[in-house]
């Protein structure tokens, strides 16, 4: 299968595309539920509250250090279900593949997928595929759809930020957007430099019950000042972080200052923001800095009656206003 | 804003893309529950199975005779609910928009989008953006997941189809595959063709709870011939089809002779292929031309012990086998 290439006969409908689904998207993906001969799945949700998410992934590289698109898509899909309180349950994938794309890159990133899957506790329920012309497509994009349950009690969303409330993140910024520049620039200084792309199922289920907690988000594309201009102009309140407390690892800051990116619009993948009443921050805390994936976990700022802006006070006790993001820093990075 | 394109810069997270999203999407898509600021949207399913289906659309050219790439995502999902039995309700979507793309051009096909999600029915409750590089996306790919409940009592799906099944049809073939062909290729003949892009959903309520009804499905990619090929692999059964009976409308069978397409290869958009058991075929046909969609419906076969094999009973009574669809006869033609 090494040398076999994807062709415009792969989407065509006939045996060509049935082989391929079975031969590797029902192979990797197959469970009790999953039906490749249907258009349409039956699932099951029990109680709560129903959710849907949905996003699209683009990202360059494939592959890249600590994930793959196929692994992404997963992540950014079910941590958009659990930041909204929900437990991820059921996935549906869209899959564009360019022509000429190497089938054993397709079957690694189906693997991996699939694998994301398995862990997050999702399964599959429908897929399509379709085959782009050679030239589009850059390989593969992905899009996927998660439906999840928020179980009864778990009350989230930026309505429930006020001012005085805490603000606080699960790890260090920064981390995808930098591991995913760096391999696909090629500078050769990767170094121990990996995405944080993971699921956030277990960050959120640890804080989700929490008394005070106000709201999560994941801070993906536009990165952690991303999330604090929306707190900010959803409230209509400043959103203060703190710089001495934001988490940024070294080799992110160097890399950051040599390029010239800021850290805090970077994409992150595997991270989560939280809002709590100040008394509840501590709580928030302990939860995660009790998970591996929470260990560095910080309180980093405070949102503040007053214009609906973003202030950074940085580490030598002076002020910056973190504007809302413009011009792409880092196009195709989820 | 005629003149305005799209960059990449409406992909990264931030001013410029909620703006896209607060400006095209949310301004046509907007009803009581959508809320552009929130990763992950509730819902609700009442009574009934829950359903969910996903397609991806690549439609070359993205507005075709009879519809665009906007309307095709909705009808493309909705009707492999409609065919599983399903009422839908909710809809996901996904853009991979190009960069360089008239935001004129994408404010109308999402103004299709809405204007067919509206007339199926169903809710866009979830949404995610991405530019690509310009070059890739060929303006614009389009993914959408539909969720559905299909209500107690209505039992449908291939393992029900059993020997002498009747084959029906709720309309004549190759209507969307030839139209988008003749606008892409320019022939200047495209005259009174128009594509069959519609919901299908008017014609699976019909019959979906008729007693003797077994199977539906939409002919999409593949067509007729590759519908007849997943029954007859299914059931290891042999589909004859009558070539007297397959309603095929007269300039679409002109231009295949033409160009040496096989109308029953090509893709429907807005039809539906039934198994129903012989003596209820009629009711079938009935409730179909009752319809102003299913005027034109026909009993176009049977299903027969036999191998596994599609043939086609010739109009002058000789015997042709219609193959697995191998080579693509029309690519991006959904």
């Amino acid at each position: 299968m090494a040398e076999e290439r994807i062709t415009l006969a792969h989407g065509n409908g006939g045996r060509l595309m049935r082989e391929l689904i079975e031969g590797v998207f029902a192979r990797h993906l197959q469970h009790a539920d999953l039906d490749v001969q249907s258009d349409a799945a039956p699932f099951e949700l029990g109680g709560g509250t129903p959710y849907v998410s949905t996003d699209g992934f683009t990202v360059q590289p494939l592959f890249f250090p600590g994930g793959s698109i196929g692994a992404l898509a997963v992540h950014g899909t079910v941590n958009d279900l659990a930041v909204a309180g929900a437990t991820p349950r059921y996935l549906t994938v869209n899959a564009f593949i360019e022509e000429g794309l190497a089938l054993a890159d397709l079957d690694r990133l189906v693997a991996d997928l699939a694998a994301a899957a398995r862990e997050a506790g999702v399964a599959v329920l429908a897929g399509d595929t379709k085959v782009v012309p050679r030239g589009e497509g850059s390989g593969l994009y992905l899009a996927t759809t998660g439906i999840g349950v928020r179980p009864a009690g778990v009350e989230l969303g930026l309505d429930r930020v006020r001012p005085g409330d805490s603000v606080l993140i699960s790890g260090p910024v920064g981390d995808h957007g930098t591991a995913v520049m760096l391999a696909r620039e090629q500078f050769g200084l990767r170094g121990e430099l990996v995405s944080d792309a993971a699921s956030v199922q277990g960050l959120a289920e640890a804080v989700r019950t929490l008394p005070g907690l106000r709201f999560l988000r994941d801070p993906t594309r536009g990165g952690l000042a991303t999330v604090a201009h929306e707190i900010a102009q959803a409230r209509t309140a400043t959103v203060r972080l703190l710089e001495a407390e934001v988490p940024v690892r070294d080799p992110v800051q160097a890399v950051c200052e040599m390029l010239g990116y800021d850290p805090y619009y970077l994409a992150c993948e595997g991270r989560v923001v939280a809002v709590a009443a100040p008394e509840a921050a501590e709580a928030v805390l302990a939860a995660w800095r009790a998970l591996p994936e929470g260990a560095e976990a910080a309180e980093i700022g405070r949102v503040e009656a007053g214009p609906a802006e973003v202030v950074l006070e940085t580490e030598l006790g002076g002020e910056r206003v973190l504007e809302e993001l413009e011009d792409d820093p880092l196009p195709r990075i989820c």
